[in-house]
Formats: C-alpha cells, structure tokens, sequence
C-alpha cells in the first residue's frame, strides 16, 4: 500500500525522513511518497487544498498523512478515516475537511500497541501518524487504531457563488510560477463564451485564453487550468508579484 | 525499471507527488527517482545541463522525464526518445538536445491509451509524460506510444572553443556553493600544464589546483572538477557572489 | 537494506539523485530515504545534530550516508563505521563524532572494486560515498571496503553543564518554524520543578509549558521537545526571529 506526506516540516529538517524510519521499521513494503513538506507553517487551509487536488491521481486504498498542526501536544484529536477509497491520518483540525462529509468511518487514534511511546509534545507525527500509517499500510482494520467519533472538526472554506450573471470567487493558491489559482470551477462557469468573458481582478479585465503561450502575449491573462479552476497567470511571467495578488484577494467572471 | 524526473515545479508544489501517483497507479512497481524539481521556472537551459551531467549514472533502460515547458497545452509535441541505454520523455523543446544526435528513434506521444483523459491545457506532466513514462516502465514499446518524428527541436548550446593558444569558454551553472562550472572540459584543456595555467575570469587572473581546500586558501581558484569541467570556486566560501558572476559569463584559460 | 542521505547538497542540484542512480544500478534492491539536503553549506555541526536525532528511529542495519565535506579531494579519509547496529558512511572530518566512541569498527575505504574511476576531485560522494555504501548493502563486510583505522577525527561538541542551582547550555538548532532547540536535556532537568522552573535567554525570563498551545499565549516560552530537549517557541510565530536569537546563543534554566 502506498502512503503519501503532506507537511509544513519543510525540507531542511530531517522529520519527514524520521517519519520513513519509523514507518519503514513497521512495514519495510511501505512505499512512502512526498506530495509536499512546504505547506507554509500552519498553514492548514494550503493544505487542504493540496490534498484536494492531489488524493484522487493515487490508487484505491492509498493512505494520505498530513500534519500541518500548530496544536501538537494539547487535547486536539489524531484521527485516521475512510473515505472513498482512501485513507487519511493526522490532526484533527479541518486538515480533512473535503473527506469527512462522505468519510465511511472516522476515528480517533489511540491505541498504543500502534504508536511509539511518546516522549515529548511536539512531534505526533513521529510518534503517533507515521506509525499509525504504517500499521494500516499493513492490513490493520481502521477501528483497531481507535474509537469511532462523530465530531470532526471542519474548516470554512470560502466558495465561488453566481450572483445573477457574474461569478465571485478568490485566490485560493498561488504556486511557484506565480499563477495565482481560485476556487472557480468550470462546472460554474460552464455557460460563460469563451470569447466575450469578462474576468476581473484587482480593477482589471483579462481575457480568458485557451493555454498559457496562446498568442504569445506577456501580460495577465486567465485559463481553465488541469483541475478545472480559473487561474490568473502572465505567459512566462509571474502574475501573483506583477498584480500583487494574495491568497484571498478577489475576482469574477462575467 | 527506474524513472527519473528532473522538472521546475519546485519542492513546495505537489505536482512531482501527483506525477509519481499516475505512475503509481499504471506501474505499481516503477521505481521513481528525482533528480531535481529546482530547476529556474522555464529554464530550459539548465535542464539541459543537469541530463547531461546525471543520465548516465543511472542503469540501462532507466526512463528520464524532463518537464520544464513553458509551450505547455500548445501545438508543441509531446515526446519519447532512446538514445544509447536511455529513455527520455518531455516536451519537444529543446530540452534532450544532447540526446537527439544519437536517438535510436524519437516518437510524438499521441496513442490515447496511454495517457489520462486531458483535463486541460497546464499539467501534461500528469497527463501525458508521466503514463507515458508508467507504460514504457511496464515494457511498452517506444513506437506504441505514436508516430515515429525526424525534426525535433534542438536548441544552439555554447560551445567552448581553443584559439590560438587560449581556450574561451562561459559559466554554465553555478551551484549551491557559489561554484561556478563553465562548459571548458578537460579534454579541451589537456595540453595545459596544470602549474603554468591562467585562468581569466571578470579580469582576474586565477590559479589552477587540484582541490577546494588546497593549501587552505580562501580566494577565488579553478579546478578541473569531477565531470570533467573547468570550476571557479572559492574554499568555504561563493564564488559566484563574491566575483559577481552570471550565467553566460566568458571566462578563458591559457 | 536501507540507507540513508544526509548532506549539504541542496535540492537545487541533482547531486543526490546521481548518488542514487549509482547506488542503484549496484544494488537494484537499496532502499533510500532522504533526511535532508539542505544542511548550510559547509556545516558539519547540523549535520551531526541531524545524524543523531534520526539515526534511532531507522530499522537496525541501516546505513547512514553522510556528505558535508569542505574537504573534498585532500587527504582526508572516506571512512565507514559501525556503531551499535547501524552503519555511517562519510568523510572522517568529525560528522560521526557521536558515534565513533562506541564503534565496533572503522575502515577507511579505500578497495578499488568497490568504487567508481575518480574522475576529479570534488564528487566523492558519487564516485566513493555511494558505491561504498551500495556495496555494504548488498552485504559485503565492512572489513572489505578498507583496513581498520583507530584515530578518526572528533569534534569538540558544545555540553550543558550543571553549575550550582543552574543549568547552562547553548541553542544548537534552529528549526524552520523558528524553534530554538538547546543542548540542555531532560536528564539534566530532572530535579527542576515544571511551575517554578525559570528559563532564561537573552535577558528575559520564560515559562516552561507543556505543549506549544498552551493557554494559546503568543510570547516566548519554553517547553520540553519530543527529543527530550530544552526549546524556545513562539505559539504560531518564530521565535528565533523575535527574540534574534542564532545557534550558539545561551540559555540557562533555574
């Protein structure tokens, strides 16, 4: 079985390669894969979308583990769920928020047998995740890692809405080129024509284009990109430093 | 059989985790390696550069993905090639310039079977080079993934040139350390006797020896380094930001 | 086998990549596991902080490879050890310092067969570190790699000592979320009482708290980490930052 990490460790620490030793120790079948481990520190809502985008290109069964978790060490629950054909483990603080609604069981980790003896506060995902993972990956039944619990924490995440004829949404990543993506779906903006939208952004109306070179052209436009999002972007450019974009500013379709 | 990839996502995306999901999921034996996913956004250049140096510490019939494509969702191709014991796979760029001459066959990645249903026009990298990848990996034949291609792009590499008694060359990388390696190799430089040398660079004039800490000196050297190439350097410290140099820059040796 | 990488490398370059190609088409089967490749440039303490939080939490037989080596191309050895139940595998310029004293036995690598053609002075991490701990991975004995030495270089480490009433240590990590780790240990604490406990660094006098979160204060505090390990945190903030505090910096705890 195949585990994936998403964290905010960063790759100057070595805490991502202690989480393998110790999950290798478990199930030396493991075959453990990094998404990312530059979530920016407790950044939550980054990671959720990562998760969202990235879950559903890895096999059935696949256990995802995230830890972006400014809570480590106080009362907040680890848990591992179910839901589709994947797993999910870390911190009980909205990290899962897209898989709960639908999740087939959630619980709430603890039994000992499967984690290290916890010798501090700050690094669950040592002691408690990455051994939890690794039993899974093994074979163990979800309800042997702990009790059921009904509660889960969710996040609010912000949505694009129709209001009469134009789309509001927001920038909800901006990845390392600059492109500055939103939670605009193409599904919303199915009846929009190509030629005659109108996508707004900071005062701006850009045109929306069929790829990033079409044209040629080095100036802010938007695409429907790969996951089906509106996304802002300069051809060969970075449009998040050029318009001064952040996560949360606003824009619209018309 | 391995994969590698060498692609300008960085280390903060998930896009090489999701690549490797897709392979995954074709190929749940691929082994997959990264060689890097720093490479400057849309420089095709430096990719070039780190194939050459790396591809051939691997095994035969290892699979090296290269995904650095500004053109993405454009007309250009999508390729697959062999070149001696390798396998290459990536947009038709320029990027595998040193691999062309010497290709047993270059193909245009078009058979549908092999590919995920295209969801839009920014992440060929999941879409198509990384089930293209899984596929060969799983023993496909390179001519099932399309039509055989005889004009790929080539891209113009600097060439280091003796003349007369001095050979003239420029920096084509400079590393984490500030070292910075011109494209004059040694066999260019074998008539040099090693104690007479000078190296010209920024109009300083530079000793040639045969390793960073020789004789403990901390001020700006060459040495002839393990692939071969000249490499300005400075022990301990960065060459690069202490002498001001770039990318491009001449530098000659006599 | 497992074997593990830690170096000052940098993701940006490929060298790490090129290690495993090499360590993989000796033995197909390594298993490699990134610690980290962004130790500072140069900086053998990091390295040896990171060798010996990680190295416990790897299966027994491991091999841990390590490459922070200004001294590349001189006559410093390539040197393998075994320590306990784990194996090291570097430059002998002191990063094994922690585990030297209790080794069973250490070589200086130096059997032919068992490396790559040194074709320059300043890749030993490919033509020597890599092949030398493929070898060992596939099983051969550490007796082949070289003959036994007995003066491997040590370095002086910094050690919290116990003065009077008070503990005094120094920071020796600063993580990426600003934490200050010190050198000063649990076992040392013992006897201090948790609620009177007073840590003081920089002129200023911290609490000692069990988790980060806790009461969700955002000053400086102090807590006991999952290594058993002084640290300096700042809830949600970086306290490196705030309190401009560097390694070496000293704290003491009443």
């Amino acid at each position: 079985m195949l585990i994936t990490l998403t964290t905010d460790f960063g790759s100057k620490e070595p805490y991502a390669g202690i989480m393998k030793g110790v999950m290798l120790r478990i199930n030396p079948d493991a075959k453990i894969i990094d998404l990312t481990h530059e979530i920016g520190p407790h950044n939550i809502r980054e990671a959720v979308f990562v998760l969202l985008n990235a879950y559903k290109y890895f096999p059935p069964d696949t256990i995802h583990v995230a830890v972006v978790d400014p809570g480590v060490g106080s009362a907040r629950r680890p848990i591992a769920l179910k839901s589709g054909v994947h797993f999910f483990i870390g911190p009980d603080n909205g990290l899962f928020t897209n898989f709960i609604r639908d999740a087939e069981k959630i619980v709430h980790i603890k039994n000992k047998k499967c984690l290290l003896p916890l010798k501090g506060p700050t690094f669950h995902a040592r002691d408690i995740f990455a051994p939890a993972a690794a039993w899974l990956s093994k074979g163990l039944r979800l309800a042997e890692l702990g009790p059921e619990i009904k509660d889960p924490v969710k996040m609010e995440l912000p949505k694009a809405e129709r209001k009469k004829n134009s789309i509001k949404g927001e920038v909800i990543h901006i990845d390392r080129f600059g492109n500055c993506i939103s939670n605009i779906g193409v599904e919303l903006l199915g009846p929009l024509k190509r030629k005659t939208a109108r996508i707004e952004v900071k005062g701006r109306v850009l045109e929306l284009v069929p790829f990033y070179s079409y044209k040629g052209a080095v100036k802010p436009r938007a695409l429907i990109n790969s996951d089906g999002l509106l996304e802002i972007f300069i051809f060969k450019g970075n449009a998040a430093k050029e318009l001064g974009m952040e996560i949360g500013d606003a824009l619209s379709a018309t």
